[in-house]
């Protein structure tokens, strides 16, 4: 049996933040969420969470868990207090306990199976993380033999200048052998700086104890700040871009994009500067995207053109292209080979093959047939201040210039809408539709303020 | 008593540039203000500008900066014949001079107090600011004891091969006792490669000399170039970056966003990638920027969403929501919870809580009431050609699509204008007011060239 | 006579891409035209391409360059089977024969110009070009003597501990004495891991060999994936930032701009953060661009002001100011001192002095005077469904908010269209021309659905 126990209770102040630490973001989602997610592999029998500080809004927002256990700690006394809120729920309990951290969102879930199956082919009482740092100042030092058995950690204010050469440090991930920890966890003492129980202290009264070193310490980097969220963030998104070169995509700037975990690429995909894809994205091959995009749960089929548009909850076939200034908005769906262009809106409509909207229109909850033209400052009216209605364009249809559809309204196919036309009832399929004052002239006029253009236009 | 002298008459030759270097911009001010504002908290008495190299431009450029007196240096023939421009000015002066240089603009005014704190302590003749240097080619080293004394300094091309293993570094900012300085200035020689009179070499000639070692050698990064600009730059912007994340505020990719030291931020403001903070804002609690927004001079309250847009000299209440692609000008003032959607321009307008315009319209010098709707296309014709007009719009009231407001113009509250509507009269409270052609169909309509259009529509 | 070989037959596996490797593009030209680009200033009598993997597609992606052999390497057996092939093709030939990789594409010009002199001061059977690396893992050790003998070179794996310690590394890229390298091409052996044929192992056969070390290790940084393709695109475009920045162009944050080879800057640019200019573009003095500009084969006078835009093959005259959010696309012209605002399109138009089109505009097809004033809303509408047509403005002329004006069409100087007006008919200079419908007011009105309200206003 395996269980987990997650340590959440932390306020984490040097965020300041209103949130607690371990629900703040990290690439859509939060840093329990990642924590808890990187134990996919290893499929725990149970999975406890520690919570303290905002316990409640803690459990709120991970309600929706299946088979997580929230374990309070109230006050909090240290990482050894944490674990000792676990005898109870765990009394009886028979196998090992993996021991993470709320707050070090970066562990790769191989690392989690090779601690686990480290700890159990040597059969050691406790086996913890290590990682060899740059800079292990203020971290404790493990000191181990060749064979990966730990003689000791030494805390870095009570380390000999010699102690101190060693930059292998203790990561705070600990799996043990539940029993044995059960039976030392009492022995605690606060005796110490903080006044604290540290569960580091269980190690020294655990034999044998095991270390597993990560081979890249970002994996074990914790989060008390502003600073080293962005650098996690920063980790986390390296990671995603080199899969996804290693998979074919090209990025002019990789530095300059973000990627979310759920969005997929084909191959040949360029990806330019400042692009950022959110939530379940798939973007198809040889597509175009950027400079200057915000993708968000769309899918995009190949040879998508896309330059600095905003695309959301939308469907786009092979072979369109979008923008410069578009945005397509939640159930936009275009078959292929649209286009749509600068300073058009595009939401809850189907456009049918080939349609174009190349320039400042608004599309709201309509429904295109192929081959439709939009001319510019083309409006459907969808709003009429209590309800949403449909507009329906037959296919091979054409608006004028400004242009205002006012739904429901339908269209039939291949109708022309005359430029400046306001239309509020149905036009049957090979039709001109019109709605338009007589055009007149004043010579020799001179320009007037406005009230009195009242008086020439009236 | 304590008299400044900031040394700005270089021309700046690597700079390539039509602008003196001094007047160069670094985020948001030139770098010989920034080299001024770093003597705040010292309260000099006296504040000397030594200019040269387009003296006229530098000195109409800092013509409003109070008590600074400009000191012409002409030739300038090097950093101690600078100097030796202050004897007349100075006649008489007791007390402290501390030598700036203008292009060197990262100084933390808290530096500064330390030099004159350590020089009048050590109640040395000269204190000079020293920075260890990764690379310090080209620098002149200094020599001291462990107490901060100076033995001497040496130009790099004087070192011996020992000598050029010391990395400390003269960062040509120097506490003087001014009297004493007096004395030696006269000396000073032009017998080196440059034929210049140097300032260095008047610590030779003053006993005792100290020196301060900065902690951030970026303090004294010297700016000959556009490249050493970029890096300044760079470095200012980390600091305040820096600054922002320890007091709450989360960057996605901070290295991606620049502020100014004008813009304050609340907690959990979440700053995504390519966002610019220009002049004096504030961002509320909560706010979500970005990614890809400008906004300078304007003022946020909590809760506030921005994406892909501009905001200038704008006042935005809580719960608002803005962009992509919007605008807000000079003179926007959004009451709580309105939402500015895409391509909206916002000029010189007071919008009532609850207002909505979500696409295509510019509200220019317009007033609304609360939980106005402002259709697709609206316009607020503003301008006659002449003058500015207002727009008022009662609360409750609705716009159709492509709806034109010329103003000047009033519409009571409750109005509905309808779709494709020009309104150039009033329109009384509750009322629905139109200006629409009647819709006219042709039937079996052969598509046709737009001058037999004409015809048929006229 | 000089002969340049290029290598460029290999499929690039790990590019994981539908193109052959030499196509990938960078900073907008493919890999293996940078590289023959590299021989500008050798002036090479002959140049041969050694083409394999789809051998069909590199022949006719280079269809066009003048005096490209292409060589047809069928199956790829390594760099020395590569070179076989041109025995033929250089029968009879003789001077030098200078291989270069086609994946190896930052090599600069002057590089090339030094290998040749060497080899031909030299003497040498072949001159070898070095690179010191940091991280020489993998890469074949040189040993030579200070006078650039090579004494021999061994492969990685084959090197003692002590050899491993050389940095000196093969770039592979060869300057051959051709009638000398054909005697002994043939003798090469598959006798390796790879049973490949190593071009590295003619240089054992030929006698003396040289070698020149290039200064920047990144001049022979070679692309196997799409990492080290980006990696190559952030050092060429650090190059061409570097050389600007020393031109006097001032860049708030370097990294996130992307320059094209073909981009010219004058004085006094400030390219402000997220600007990208490509193609063949020139930016005059004082240009103040960006954020988030998108420029290509665009020229821009003077003093533009450009901010949020993007501008594709049009001509930009002094002290115009573009932006935020507007497109300028294929044929556009400002004159002098025009003003393009927010979500406002301009194709194929040649706008006069001082034009001014502020929001919300499309002009297409159009010409205009001196001084036109294009109102909010105001469409050219250039397209009859077949053709397109054009707009012609009078100087000082003034469009109203939401006008249409259907070409082909004509309005004289100083004409004045009122706001809502869909225009069709030429209209006379200083006339006032208007298509409005009158206003009507239903006072006391509740608002209805839309279909109601067609009762009301039809």
């Amino acid at each position: 049996m395996l269980a987990v126990a997650v340590l959440a209770a932390g306020k984490g102040t040097r965020m300041k933040s209103a949130l607690p630490k371990v629900l703040q973001p990290l690439a859509g989602a939060t840093l329990v969420e990642r924590v808890l997610g990187s134990c996919h592999r290893i499929s725990p029998d149970r999975q406890l969470l520690v919570v303290g500080h905002q316990a409640e809004r803690v459990e709120r927002t991970l309600a929706g868990v299946e088979g997580l256990e929230f374990v309070l700690q109230q006050p909090q006394n240290g990482t050894g207090h944490a674990v000792q809120q676990l005898l109870g729920p765990l009394e009886g309990f028979e196998g090992e306990l993996l021991v993470l951290n709320g707050d070090v969102p970066l562990l790769r879930p191989e690392t989690l199976e090779s601690l686990l199956s480290t700890h159990r082919t040597s059969g050691a009482a406790v086996t913890l993380l290590t990682a060899r740092l740059a800079d292990p100042s203020g971290y404790g030092r493990v000191f181990a033999d060749g064979a990966g058995q730990v003689s000791g950690i030494v805390e870095h204010r009570d380390c000999t200048a010699e102690q101190l050469a060693n930059t292998l440090t203790n990561a705070g991930i600990y799996c043990f052998d539940w029993a044995r920890l059960a039976t030392v966890l009492p022995s605690l003492s606060t005796d110490n700086d903080q006044g604290e129980l540290y569960l580091t202290d269980t190690v020294a009264l655990l034999r044998p104890a095991m270390h597993l070193e990560v081979g890249d310490p970002d994996e074990v980097a914790g989060i008390n700040d502003r600073q080293q969220l962005a650098h996690c963030e920063s980790v986390l998104q390296d990671r995603l871009r080199r899969h996804w070169m290693a998979e074919g995509v090209s990025f002019t700037d990789p530095a300059s994009c973000t990627l979310s975990e759920h969005t997929r690429f084909g191959r040949d995909v360029l990806v330019e500067p400042q692009c950022h894809f959110r939530g379940t994205s798939s973007i198809g091959d040889g597509c175009r995207i950027g400079p200057g995009c915000l993708i968000e749960n769309s899918q995009l089929g190949a040879e998508v053109e896309v330059v600095h548009s905003v695309l959301r909850d939308s469907h786009v076939e092979p072979g369109c292209a979008i923008g410069p200034f578009a945005q397509l908005r939640a159930g936009s769906h275009l078959a292929a080979g649209c286009r749509i262009g600068n300073f058009v809106e595009v939401k809850n409509s189907r456009l049918g093959e080939g349609c174009k909207a190349n320039h400042l229109s608004y599309l709201g909850d309509a429904d295109l047939g192929a081959e439709v033209n939009i001319g510019a400052g083309t409006i459907t009216a969808n709003f009429d201040g209590v309800r949403k209605h449909r507009t329906v364009i037959g296919g091979g249809s054409k608006t004028g210039a400004n242009s205002v559809l006012v739904a429901p309204i339908t269209l039939g196919e291949g109708v022309t809408v005359g430029a400046g036309s306001t239309l509020t009832k149905d036009v049957p399929a090979g039709s001109l539709a019109l709605g338009r004052a007589r055009q007149l002239v004043k010579e020799n006029w001179t320009p007037l303020a406005p009230c009195q253009q009242q008086e020439v236009a009236g």
